[in-house]
């Protein structure tokens, strides 16, 4: 349960803090960092969980996703993790949004807020993306991937990345916000209004089991949820699917046409595979709209005239724009559905490599594992 | 010029016409047909010039592409070609949009108007796409593509299809709407706001020449055209391109980078190869927007992993959607761009295996070849 | 509950029924009437319930609102009432979107299809409105308004207004869901995007309380309701409202800041007198959007100053577009909320004129009155 | 002409400057002030023309319209001023975007970046507005409205405010980019897809000849400008407009009926009366579009009613928001309209007073006045 109890509108933070720091690729170390201070617009947060992102992972072998300039991730004395939620433990110059004591959990991006994308509203997008070093700071940040994260006792946050946690909600649930906020983005870009039109999620990893949980909150009918893998698809159930095809077992592309008629009005790929965005043209009908929100490492072979002739969008999807994290936790908030169900180990701050291994090698069917610095933390499965 | 002097507010159709009919793939036989009658909502255009596009070719080889149901193309009465302008001849019951003698030119789609996608206003992605056949009949037509066409002396059209054409305006270019159209639906469908933004066109066929005039005439800068045909990127110089990269000298990637810092904000790709497919992806900065105006015709190898990361939006379009021609001619009408730079040459109805031939071949340096049913039409190059 | 027990694949209409006819203002006869036949794109359906709206009460006394031709309502032996509906009876030449024997509720309007706003998918304003008599018949149908409606045992649809009704659904909710679609559009040209915004309904007729309903289902958070009955305010409160505020007792406009800090994001008046218009304005913050889904019957005076200094937009509404019905239906069946909250009392069809003093008197605290044409349905409130 | 002969890349600005300074109401008085010193993302501007607006003249006599919390105006040592252009003289830390020497022209607001109307990127509409003082500081900047403006020798300006001025471009003409790009950010607001829609404008005052302007360059068809004095009517035939009414001879909604069949698709009021605004509703087609660019100072009786019931939606602008400015820059650099035929005289800065007289009283028929520091500065009307 929350830590509301302890919330302390004094809590002084200390001067040191312990946070993981990424040496070469996969080399981790626990150390003593100096606790950052928060600047103008910016509040630190005690980091009270964090959970472990498939992208921590390929940050941690191959660095940083498309950053335009040098600066972090590897020996560079870099913290990473960035689904992490916490308590408000100090506020920069101005900030007068947040209390000291607050819970908050945070998205990623905070744009720079000048370029053309920025402007638009598009802040995940940001052109100035990965300029945040020195004298080239443009004031772009994406918390773990350019800037120092979560695998600490404490992080600096942009309030544009802020959003509050009500009482009632666990920390490790509310480290899903940004999971959530991912789909939710995903499913704004693709028009927003999918009340009783047909939505097929393909993947059921995080994203795309709360995809199936937003999608249902949004009143899409019906959601179809394909996987492979018998235990996440019951989850995708109790998450509001109303149909699961195993793709192991059937005709995805030829089933979703017996269940829409005309295939399906938006398919939100959270696979990513050859197969998968194959399969996503060839189910879409006329005129709907695709999500790419997990992509293949390289070029595949894909049926791009079957998506022109048909008039399908496509839309490629990064990380939780738009605020639809703030849309994602208001979701949460009214408990429309419970991400909790995609939580599935907790562990302490200092057990981070086990999490990562249960998160990499999905031990004990592990989906969200999450790292926790309160004390009584358990060690492995949640309870 | 436009025939309008013989424009005749009691111009009675006859009760037979000539007609091009498809026998078997690329059989075209010119034979006398019933004139047909207008029903409700419709009326019968006299035919006065028809331009060839490349569907046209495909179509007569390999017929109606996405066709839902059987009906045309091959072996059944099937008259095709769908870029044709002429008279309003008769009017149907109820018709009072439209008079006897009016000058007109055609878009392809009127959908079914019951459909989702039709109530959506999307009526080029009518679920009843081809539906319109006996008691099967969705009242969806498609000029050339699922319903008799225009390489003929009349034809009936849906009055949502006829867009007015301007007295000072020469039948040739009229019949260039659907071209520009096009054009104007994919910089529609990419958002519209592109003045003062960067739009790179791919390929200068017809439909990416007039990409170039219609997002010159948006506002866009630079508007920066990617061929490998002199003569061509010539005329797409006089139709507004800022730039022109020659794709067979330059690395075009880099050259669009050069010209625009960060990349292109938007790229219409009118040539659909694997090539520039993937330099679509590859030019266009993060957040920006991609409109596949042309396709290849099987998979092909697609960097489906940039454009996540790089948060870029595909958009694959089919024709003419969003009442784009009634925009395109908006502009032709004020003479913001010349679309008649297109048309290179003119044969007589009767010559149109001729005409297919120079438009196949580029015989001539052809790009768009219209017929006319003109006494006076020339048989050869534009004068 | 539905009757689907008696749904009857067979069920062949009789020619004649009963139907309840408008001579002067004010004056409903009940006579026989033939069953009417469906055409092209039409269904014949058994009417087994409608509800009374505010407005059949105007067409009554006043005739259709903005009609632009002459035709209906008075002496013409025309039929009012909108809200219906019943079972497919019988099927017009093609349609095979349903079969006979379908429960289904239906929207008020069908577009002509051709006009410009059609086109656009706004068939709600269509500029053929009213055009569907004789031969200026362009094709719109609105039911109850401009073409016979379901005061009586049968009326022919459009296929474009029909939606289909769960089974578990009673007739009574089935027919308020062109209620809740209204309160649906208007969020939805809001923007859509509602989900853990503020949204202050004014009004809580039955339009505002399914307003307050649908902003809660879409997450909107918080959700305030302005009323002045306690009996209704407490129905907004089952429905979803966070707060409500006693416009008898509160300064609204204060109360709303209070609770929102800089104003509502989005305001749904559902009032439409000069105070409210006028509070709806004072009440939205900088940016924020306003949707009249009432009006005052004549002018007001209104600070038009406050709307264009704070960038405010004001979104006038007609019914029930952009397919809002069916996302307020997709809604309805998942039984998010629960619409019968609003009805209030049935009476059997040959009661109509005390259904009508009923909802005209708010007799019994009457919001919803329906008129069930089941042989067993009450005559007085709902059991 | 432009001074890029005199453009220096060492101009090393003064330590102080002459600015013209607001104490009480009315009064100006021209001091020596320091040269501000640009922060992170802001630049230096040596301010070369300002064009004075309708609300510098409000503002001058009421202060900041809408200020939310105390700072300037009165007595605070206030400079406005905010229709500048200039050319860079310094760069804030980390400014890469611009060169010194390069000539700007400006916008006026720079949102905060955080509230949730700049994360959407309606930064016009920031919920910070004014707060930019002190330890409020959000980073609100409105030049000339909260912050120090334009009637001076220079002006700090954040990155987001500034546009590029083409070489061609005069200095006068560069100070109308908020007047053209407020026009058009009024047309983007009613959906931007005019071309070939009928648009009236109200109101032949800058912003309304302006929108004349742009209306055209984006093609809508016809535009009619609706005024009084024939020789502001004759600068908007110059200009575009297709038709104009002359609202004091003629029945101005019977006019735009009898030019437009249905009434007008969007409509533009730049005069803002009780008689426009109601004019402007009752010419409006069913679903169309009015965009309030000006307003009354207290509340008008308006016709509410005839809004809902036509389902139009009305647009309440503030300034020149969704960097309109830039898209309107775009068309006014290749001279797609003359934007110079709105400005009639100049004045040296040390002749402001005469200058804003001019512009007040409308002397010599006065429209744009723009006040330069260029020595050789015409003083009065344009040569």
């Amino acid at each position: 349960m929350a830590d509301t109890a302890t919330a302390d509108k004094n809590m002084t933070p200390p001067d040191t803090m312990r946070a993981w720091v990424l040496g070469d690729p996969q080399e981790l170390t626990l150390k003593e960092k100096p606790v950052p201070v928060p600047g103008k617009a910016e509040v630190l947060v005690r980091i009270d969980a964090v959970a472990i992102c498939a992208t921590d992972l390929e940050i941690l072998s191959y660095g940083t996703p498309a950053l335009i300039e040098g600066g972090p991730p590897f020996n560079k004395n870099f913290t990473p993790g960035h689904e992490y939620m916490g308590t408000v433990a100090a506020l920069g110059p101005g900030v007068d949004e947040f209390e000291i004591g607050d819970r908050v959990t945070v998205e990623i991006h905070a744009g720079c807020g000048q370029c053309k994308r920025c402007r638009m509203g598009m802040y995940t997008s940001c052109h100035n993306y990965g300029l945040n070093y020195g004298d080239k700071d443009k004031g772009h940040r994406a918390n773990g991937f350019t800037t120092n994260g979560g695998f600490a006792e404490y992080a600096v946050n942009n309030v544009n990345t802020l959003i509050r946690v009500p009482d009632h909600m666990s920390d490790e649930e509310a480290t899903l916000v940004v999971t959530a906020g991912t789909s939710m983005y995903g499913l704004t870009e693709l028009g927003g209004l999918v009340a009783g039109e047909s939505v097929v999620v393909i993947g059921p990893g995080p994203i795309g089991l709360l995809a199936v949980a937003v999608a249902k909150a949004l009143g899409a009918s019906p959601v179809i949820l394909v996987g492979t893998r018998e235990s996440r698809n019951e989850i995708g159930r109790q998450l509001g699917a109303d149909y699961v095809i195993n793709a192991r077992e059937e005709d995805v592309v030829a089933r979703v046409k017996e269940l829409t008629g005309k295939g399906a009005d938006y398919v939100v790929d959270c696979a990513g595979t050859e197969t998968t965005v194959n399969q996503s043209v060839h189910m879409t009908n006329r005129g709907g709209r695709i999500c790419l929100a997990a992509f293949p490492k390289s070029a595949v072979s894909f049926d791009l005239g079957a998506l022109a002739v048909n008039n399908i969008y496509l839309y490629g999807i990064r990380g939780e724009g738009r605020s639809a994290t703030h849309r994602a936790m208001a979701f949460m908030a009214e408990k429309r559905f419970d991400a909790s169900l995609v939580h599935t180990h907790t562990f302490a701050l200092e057990e981070l490599p086990t999490a990562l291994k249960y998160a990499k090698e999905r031990i004990d069917d592990a989906i969200k594992v999450v790292v926790s610095t309160r004390p009584d933390a358990p060690n492995g499965a949640k309870k």
